[in-house]
């Protein structure tokens, strides 16, 4: 972990905040300019996920749901590709080494490491005069071959996904005190689920061994669910249909949808759920189901797979296409 | 590759500028969430490096230089360390995608993954209103163990440097218009020379393995040599001593320190030189001189490792010492 333009402030920093995450023998206690990861004989599995203060994460975010956040979105791809965490690396642009916002990242950083059994291998930091942004670069283990792809999904495979759709995005109205926020009112706790749905995601990597052992094609929902299934059957060749109704809510989002105050449509094109979408073949379902149950994730069938290249298509309790005019989040 | 938050217009830029440059089959053409590295019994080496617009780089470079110096920086890591190069992921934080930035920049990134031998295998695009900024998380692959650490070093081992030192400090000054600038006057190509070292080192990656056979010890000098050695010195629990007069330098950046434009603790302590530096037993220094000839890469024995905790100590030609007011560059 190094800071090839200052050295000596660095050096102090990491040696405080950092070095007592570095648990794993191949960070080398972060004294090196590189970490080693064993592999033996499985495939490493690398995922790359940066956020940006002010677009990823607000200014005034708690420092230590910050750092969860940057290392939890990288190990959502983990999960969703079937991988064991193994370890990552940290690149943090500060704009300065304010030890009142250092100390809870480092703890926030180093809770998350320990309770998804994913040491800091190494980093880099640099000064910026811009946004504060941690880049975070995950590594995962898997079998040789079995990592899960987006493409493989086949008609007939049942479309599921885990957890409930849409709360991060509202819980991002929370906290800008959009229409949300004035139609939950006093239900403080509604808006605390919801903000906290943005700010820690729930990344589902106990499901990771279920995810490899039974789905076609998996990816995580990071760009809203409509975008994401989009991706998903494009790089399998194949189309979907989705039975809206079906998709799980939390209870505020359920309430918000029936009271008018928001569409489906901000649902499922609404960023950061960081819940698994995957295609798993019928005869498998009840499998995926119960091993899911051991895990207490919920997973939800929520379609199905089609032949075709027609983009997925959403149908309402009547049958209805619903017309999505937008199928991912943009912050721009 | 994804952009989790302009899903559509990163997709676009993702296909025009980087697809061509996922040239291995892990990278799975930037079409899924993560990358695999296979590692058939070997170790894999991770290394991360940021470079940032106004810090590491300079608003006016040209953009596939930037590209060129974001790479290179990982793979002299790789080197330093007797690792193969193996990939790399990329992490773009952007003000705006530019066609006319980004063109070169991926050229520039292109031609040097190929160069290298060291393909694109994923990474993730942001968007800030600050500086942009380049961050690599680079991959190389060794044998079981043989990561050569920065421990390690010996008392009697000999020190050596390759190529030349303190080129990137003084090209840094030509480019500021400094006084180095000012002193070599009509002398273009001397003024090129540095200012090309600055903005494109040139990693040693051919004398990896010759590293990896002969070094009790390595790192690559990207913080000034006199820093650096001292951070090798300390993970080795050793001292040493270094005869100032033996230091290689470049034709100009002898000629500025005989007219006494620079002293000598400039070059020293100057970043960005992206040598190697190793300490090699005497009984094999004839045989890394032997490889490094065959690399064309050229190795100078500038010193001595001694027993004992004290920092290195620098000897100018009469054996007196020489103070170094400070051991490492700053850009702050």
């Amino acid at each position: 972990m190094t800071d090839r333009h200052n050295p000596s402030a660095e050096d102090s920093l990491i040696a405080r905040y950092f070095k007592p995450l570095a648990s794993d023998p191949g960070a080398l206690g972060l004294n090196d300019d590189a970490a080693v990861l064993s592999a033996s004989g499985e495939e490493v599995v690398v995922t790359t996920d940066a956020i940006v203060e002010g677009v990823h994460f607000l200014a005034g975010d708690p420092a230590d749901s910050v750092a969860r956040k940057a290392l939890r979105v990288n190990l959502s791809d983990l999960a969703a590709k079937g991988a064991v965490p193994a370890g990552f690396v940290l690149t943090l642009a500060l704009r300065d080494a304010d030890d009142a916002w250092l100390a809870p990242f480092a703890r926030g950083l180093g809770e998350d490491a320990g309770a998804f059994r994913c040491a800091l291998l190494g980093g880099d930091t640099v000064s910026t005069p811009g946004p504060q942004m941690i880049s975070i670069t995950a590594f995962g283990r898997v079998p040789a071959g079995k990592m899960v792809r987006r493409s493989g999904a086949k008609p007939g495979d049942r479309v599921v996904v885990t957890g409930t759709i849409g709360d991060a995005a509202l819980g991002l109205d929370v906290l800008r005190g959009g229409k949300v926020a004035v139609a939950l009112g006093a239900d403080a706790a509604a808006r605390e689920m919801l903000a906290g749905r943005y700010r820690v995601p729930q990344p589902r990597n106990a499901l990771a061994l279920a995810v490899r052992e039974h789905a076609h094609a998996a990816m995580d929902v990071s760009d809203g669910l409509a975008g994401d299934l989009g991706k998903l059957c494009a790089a399998s060749g194949v189309s979907a249909i989705i039975d809206a109704p079906s998709i799980p809510l939390s209870a505020p989002a359920a309430r918000l949808l029936a009271n008018g105050v928001v569409g489906i449509e901000a649902l499922v094109s609404g960023g950061d759920d960081y819940e698994i979408l995957c295609a798993i073949p019928e005869d498998r379902l009840e499998a995926f189901a119960r091993a899911a149950a051991a895990t207490s994730i919920p997973v939800t069938p929520v379609g199905t797979i089609l032949a075709g290249k027609l983009p997925p298509r959403f149908l309402d309790g009547q049958g209805g296409e619903i017309t999505l005019r937008r199928l991912s989040y943009s912050h721009f």
